[in-house]
């Protein structure tokens, strides 16, 4: 995946045509670069092995982690956090949000549980 | 190097007190979440093995390359483009420009020459 010219994350969050549904736009080493849509409330979920960055690009997102592991944090645009491997977490938006991801080129985003929001990783690349 | 709270890049980068010096903010999985503050030209090179990741926050940073390898590509802000293993090339910004990098955390920012410019990883902790 060799990128001959700039890509704006913003344009191509802009042509998701569907929530929660991850689209890869690039690789650096051995991590995807992603962009998403989302509103709602995405299921919990525990990634065992890999970290998980989100920058937040347009509306707000909030990271649910229990209250032993620290509780809510809520990203602004411009922010980011990463979600250490092995942290059981989900993540919601009271407006539609735009968000960047990276992650290990094998990571499932719903990570280990299989749920109706699953996308392959071949859904992903489009 | 587990995240606690939000990091705004532009926050980060704002903060940064010298030119061409990276900070390193987070990781993610075995890459490194940097910002910089760049102006003017950084010295041709290459990272033999580590692809680079560069998001550009503010202003604009050209990346050069060999005619042969596609000429220069201008990123504006909220564009990413990344550098592949082995591709010689250098950065310039005619204006102030904040970047976000993510590289692996192993890469030096001059690759495979040491420069006056080169800030070991230890300095680039801050």
């Amino acid at each position: 995946m060799i990128q001959t010219k700039p890509i704006s994350l913003e344009a191509a969050a802009s042509a998701l045509p569907e929530l929660w549904s991850p689209r890869i736009l690039g690789q650096v080493n051995d991590q995807y670069i992603k962009v998403a849509r989302v509103e709602g409330v995405f299921p919990w979920h525990t990634h065992d092995h890999e970290d998980e960055m989100f920058l937040v690009l347009r509306g707000a997102l909030t990271i649910g982690r229990s209250e032993a592991d620290g509780g809510r944090v809520t990203l602004q645009p411009g922010e980011f956090f990463v979600v250490p491997a092995g942290l059981h977490h989900n993540t919601s938006a009271d407006v539609e949000t735009w968000i960047a991801l990276i992650e290990t080129t094998t990571t499932l985003h719903t990570g280990t549980t299989v749920l109706s929001q699953t996308r392959s990783i071949e859904e992903q690349l489009g």
